[in-house]
């Protein structure tokens, strides 16, 4: 038996076990885990260290370098992260009911864990404790792919989730890090059909394309984002100018930043000259359509088939269209269903846009930086889902489960 | 552009139309397909006939016949089906309401289509209507791609529908049969990522098998239904015998009939011979344990690696269990996640079992028979998952849709 098969085997053994351990003993071990790391800090770091010394050799860029690094702010903070996840409601054994038919036998749906979920991502260390700990309380198993610059750092963290595991004699196969990271054990990990439920890659678009493109195991999708404001002829100016500054300027380099402008025409002259103000001293820089052109000091135009770029970056694009349909037709075109936002006080006009627009988050009157799992609600994030099967959006706690049917009755059976 | 790639983006186009559309126009749009399913029988059968005539010289078993033939009788029964959707809850648009953040901003999940869905299936005519009418009361445009036996009666059927698609001028692209059903034009079709968001494949596990592995879009999948009854040691006996008879013998080339009989070693002895008996009297051919076999008038010996058959016919394996422990561990080693069924007048033992089992749907005292979307009130079926990613068990209306969250402010940002 290969290192692959032996861990996924494992891994499905132990999240049966897992599926039925009560509510309480999860949220014990999760803050028992959050209090090891605290209490580990020195090691992690040292791990992180190895792994650091080694990635310099590659002479990596300072953001690759800043994505690697740990420090004891980080580790408390990952920490903090874990124990949050005890106090979240645990989505398993959620009972819905579907009532009665008229034969007596009652219908109901339970949620349950999908069973093994595997993470394959890149340099990112935290995403070894956040997505351990998002797995165990949903009571699925979780093995873990990371880049193998973060291979020391990652081990170090489950090993200490493990000395809590084993305390609590919980299997320690619930979290499993892929000790060698190449790319035919990612191969084969990819054709575990049997074991491994699903699988959920983060990071960049090569990486998702690849993982999509070889696996045999169900996965999910985070594409890019390319987020719309479209500011339609009802807005209030001032909250639209509100939004469109900290859609594009609070964080740049993440997917649920502003990558797209969209004004009305009837309030384009008088909102896009505040625009022009406020994005200049954001030093933004502008790429418009011809019209918008003249409403700002320093812009680039854009032709028809440039619009859709994902800037990650203090840029943007910035057209003006005639109505509201034509908003809905730039983003159906230009849009990547993750975040497009209206700002109107036409209760009308925002639930056309709310009901048309095909996104995962549709949004009115807030800044598109809200569309992330903490945000909104759900406590922590697994990955945000781009593509509609399962799960459309942010993925929460109950994302990593599904719902049986139970039936109850006394003795029917069929005609 | 190839056919498969013009039907494909025809169909999405459609289908952004389709989303948009209301309840009542839809239903409206159903019966109507219902009532001119009913005033072209004639061209249908005729249609019907020609497929049997080519199907015929290739010497098919009287079950492959029967599937592939319509009668007047077939149709009107084809055409209450698709009535009978019209009648069902629209899960479009459904609202569902996570509360209110700190700052203020709302956040709510709205019910949406999936977008097309693509069935590939064998030589059953009516699932053109079927699934056609479930697709389109969802809000997706469907593609369906069935066995070259059944083309001329699939697409007879779709020019019916078709007509009346145009006379509420909705685009006829929203219920497509793909015109060649060669396997060339298959695996083109399960290419198309960009356009296709589910592929829904019925039939044999080869058919399952063969797009499971090929497909780039998402499939879900129904593998077998390798079903058991667990009569427990407090079981009304009566009742277990009732769902024994009723799950083997009403209908038995079903996926929701049992294969498997396992019963408590305290009840055995009485149990098995009263099975014995009415087991004989429906002529069910017997594959016992060791311990079971001297309950039986007539029985085959079954070894422990010979379980989890799916006999499809008149035959059944039985085994005496210690306890309700090795029960569970017989059905997840020999189970198929489909159905399970324990019969016991013990409520802790029922809710064990229904919350340890891990399949589709799981039952207390209830035949296996009702394991299906009409019996369980979801009105009707487009398949049976037994996978858990997007859906487990029937799948309804619901399982056609997806959610994406609504975020309605007023002019909040992220802080």
């Amino acid at each position: 038996m290969s290192i692959i098969e032996q861990i996924s085997i494992e891994a499905a053994e132990a999240a049966q076990i897992l599926a039925l351990v009560s509510t309480a003993k999860k949220n014990k071990v999760l803050k028992d885990m959050a209090q090891a790391l605290r209490d580990n800090i020195q090691p992690i770091l040292e791990a992180n260290q190895r792994d650091l010394a080694q990635f310099r050799q590659m002479q990596p860029s300072y953001a690759m370098i800043d994505r690697l690094t740990l420090n004891e702010e980080r580790i408390l903070s990952m920490a903090d992260g874990v124990a949050a996840i005890a106090e979240l409601a645990d989505p398993v054994g959620e009972l819905r009911d579907l009532g009665e038919r008229p034969n007596g036998i009652q219908i109901q749906k339970m949620r349950v864990p999908l069973g093994v979920i595997c993470m394959i991502y890149e340099a990112r260390p935290n995403v070894t404790a956040d997505a351990g700990a998002l797995c165990f309380k949903s009571g699925n198993g979780v093995i873990l792919r990371g880049g193998k610059e973060a291979l020391e750092s990652s081990l170090a963290i489950a090993k200490v989730l493990h000395q809590v595991l084993e305390q609590h004699e919980l299997p320690k196969a619930l979290i499993s890090v892929v000790p060698e990271p190449d790319r035919g054990l990612l191969m084969e990990l990819m054709e575990q059909t049997e074991t491994i439920d699903l699988i959920i890659p983060r990071g960049g678009e090569g990486l998702i394309q690849f993982v999509t493109d070889n696996s045999k195991v169900p996965v999910i999708q985070h594409f890019k984002g390319v987020c719309h404001l479209y500011v339609d002829k009802d807005a209030d100016l001032e909250k639209a100018l509100g939004l469109l500054v900290n859609g594009k300027t609070q964080r740049t380099g993440v997917c649920n930043a502003l990558e797209g402008l969209l004004v009305h025409r009837k309030v384009a002259k008088e909102f896009l000259t505040m625009a022009n103000a406020a994005l200049a001293e954001h030093r933004v820089k502008i790429n418009a359509c011809e019209r918008a052109m003249r409403y700002f000091d320093d812009a680039k135009v854009l032709n028809e088939n440039d619009f859709g770029e994902e800037y990650l970056d203090l840029e943007i694009a910035v057209r003006i269209v005639d109505s509201m349909e034509q908003a809905l037709r730039h983003i159906q075109r230009f849009g990547s269903n993750h975040t497009e936002v209206i700002c109107t006080e036409n209760q009308l006009a925002a639930k056309r846009f709310q009901r048309a627009v095909d996104a995962a988050v549709v949004m009115v009157n807030a800044s598109s930086r809200f569309s992330d799992g903490a945000q909104l609600g759900l406590g922590a994030e697994i990955g945000i889902a781009t593509t509609k099967l399962h799960a459309y959006g942010p993925m929460g706690l109950e994302s990593l489960t599904t719902e049986k049917f139970l039936v109850t009755g006394e003795g029917q059976v069929r005609a």
